[in-house]
């Protein structure tokens, strides 16, 4: 019993460190077409064209790209399903529905996830530690969100055609999935993605009811688990290239930047929100900016990927955010509860 | 890199082992009105007087009964909420309503999952690879279902007072908790019970659309888990003094009984299962017995944990059994999806 070493995994009650360095082989990305009209536009592997993507039903279509997304990871790193050892996901759908679908289609071991818009972080860091831990070889981490199956099932039938506030945010049709692999060092042939670190998150709720300030309901939570991985890493902001979290906002981003000046951190030099990246602000009407599942996980399968593997960024700290209420915790006149994972990444 | 020794730890695609082997060292278990007055009563910590709990909606009520199945476990682990470094649950409410809300009181880090009545398996598993990882030294692994929640979200208002099929089942009021901890054989006093291994499941279809049909459609994702266990771990029926499923009922155990003596097994001297146990079929009027998440959590901690530390049973296996279907998949002429996850433990 216990006659093994991992006495170096745990850097204090919520963070994890990886001292196998798992890599992350491969990312596949699909967004929809609005998406696709936005600045990271060249940075996906696919855009839809409409946003049914020939399905019948707009819940068929997130299933479809999320499914997408992951062959596309898995080719770009030579695997079939079949080699793939587990797969983590979450989406936003009542009874993750879009995951458990292409988890049929796939057949691939399945572990559902939900963490509402931080699932891309919660698919990583369990990943990580299954990869690591030496549970498994190879692993899929993914997560989907679609602006139309989003909104009907929390907001407005789109019939309705009703507006939406300032502080709204834009749900993201998208999905963004990556491939989580053993290190073995020796197969190494150029720069490679590796997951050094990561951060469970704590529930934190600022008491907000109103959800269209969903930046304001997570910010609390960001907040909560950087400054953790901060401390439990002996790390700060000037030790990474980039920091992101995951659909903040406009609004979002700056009570971050507030909240963390607060705590005695200036995270503006390398700080960004990939709901910010997502779109061009004005000329795509999407007031504070995009959200869901898939925001983060396609900005990160999409362009961060890419930028680490070409040696834009070396450091890079991931935050995916999730706003935990439900239509029923709202109408029961309950605030909203914001989590955050981080994991952070080195080009080695 | 690579620094540590972890050729142990997979036993095929879909099976860990433990060799640390994590212990639980204490489960929580509360129950509804009804449950409190079928067979297994006298197992459970806490017994409802009224479904409500006190609380202003079934929801609220279905949360409270979670958490307080989570103090009662911590409490006899001589724990409080902020000594457990990680929080693992599911339950079967849209956005995971009661976990998210719970994990929010309690302030445990939190990984919340959805594998619909499959969360208790779900959280043993990835908490004892958490432990026996080395990334934490306690983990909460947990899952609830509530009747009245339940009905209205999955079927039918319950003021509609609409017929039940025979085929049916009744969704359990129960909550059920495990501390899983780091095994310290030296602070060994008495018989631990001990999480060997675990098999993750894949998601089988057998096409079937009738949602009174639970069992039937769980069925095959059962016999998939429960046959690559027995392959992976080299074991067979006989080397279990119980095997547990979650959720099949009366039908669906029959079928597994079937299915299992096709592939080559005959399970029927040790095997029963968890919605079979929960009620008086006849006097109690539940149809094809009891589902829900809170179904096998409830009987492994009220139960089965009381029997294995009572040296009634030493080799178990519970397998949690998970329906992966949606309102909206079955309104858009999907069939239901089922997984299964396996975790073997042992008294030692």
């Amino acid at each position: 019993m216990n006659n093994y070493n991992n006495t170096m995994r745990r850097l204090g009650r919520q963070t994890f460190d990886f001292p196998g360095c798992p890599v992350i082989t491969s990312t596949g990305s699909v967004v929809g077409e609005k998406e696709g009209k936005g600045p990271l536009a060249n940075y996906f592997d696919l855009i839809l064209e409409e946003d049914m993507f020939g399905e019948k039903t707009w819940e068929k279509a997130e299933s479809k790209m999320l499914k997408e997304a992951m062959l596309l990871a898995a080719k770009k790193s030579g695997k079939k399903p079949e080699d793939i050892d587990v797969m983590l996901c979450g989406d936003l759908l009542n009874q993750l529905m879009s995951c458990s679908f292409t988890a049929r289609d796939l057949q691939i071991p399945f572990l559902g996830l939900y963490g509402a818009c931080s699932a891309m972080c919660e698919s990583l860091l369990i990943a990580s530690t299954l990869i690591d831990g030496g549970y498994a070889n190879s692993a899929l981490a993914a997560a989907s969100s679609h602006y139309c199956t989003a909104e009907r099932q929390f907001r407005m039938p789109l019939e309705h055609g009703n507006q939406r506030p300032p502080a709204a945010q834009w749900t993201v049709t998208a999905a963004g999935a990556a491939i989580v692999q053993k290190n073995e060092a020796k197969e190494k042939t150029g720069p490679q993605v590796c997951i050094r670190r990561a951060t469970m998150g704590r529930v934190m709720d600022a008491g907000i009811t109103d959800t269209h300030q969903m930046g304001a309901a997570m910010a609390p939570a960001a907040v909560d688990t950087l400054c953790t991985h901060f401390q439990d890493t002996g790390t700060k902001p000037d030790d990474y290239d980039a920091i992101l979290t995951g659909d903040m906002g406009f609004i979002g981003k700056q009570i971050v930047i507030d909240l963390m000046r607060k705590k005695g951190y200036d995270i503006t030099p390398v700080y960004d929100d990939c709901g910010v990246l997502m779109y061009f602000k004005e000329k795509q009407d999407v007031h504070s900016g995009g959200s869901g599942c898939g925001c983060s996980a396609s900005v990160f399968c999409g362009k961060i990927f890419r930028d680490m593997m070409n040696g834009k960024l070396k450091k890079v700290i991931l935050m995916s955010t999730g706003a935990l209420m439900t239509t029923q915790s709202s109408q029961q006149g309950e605030s909203i509860p914001g989590i955050a994972h981080a994991v952070s990444m080195e080009v080695m």
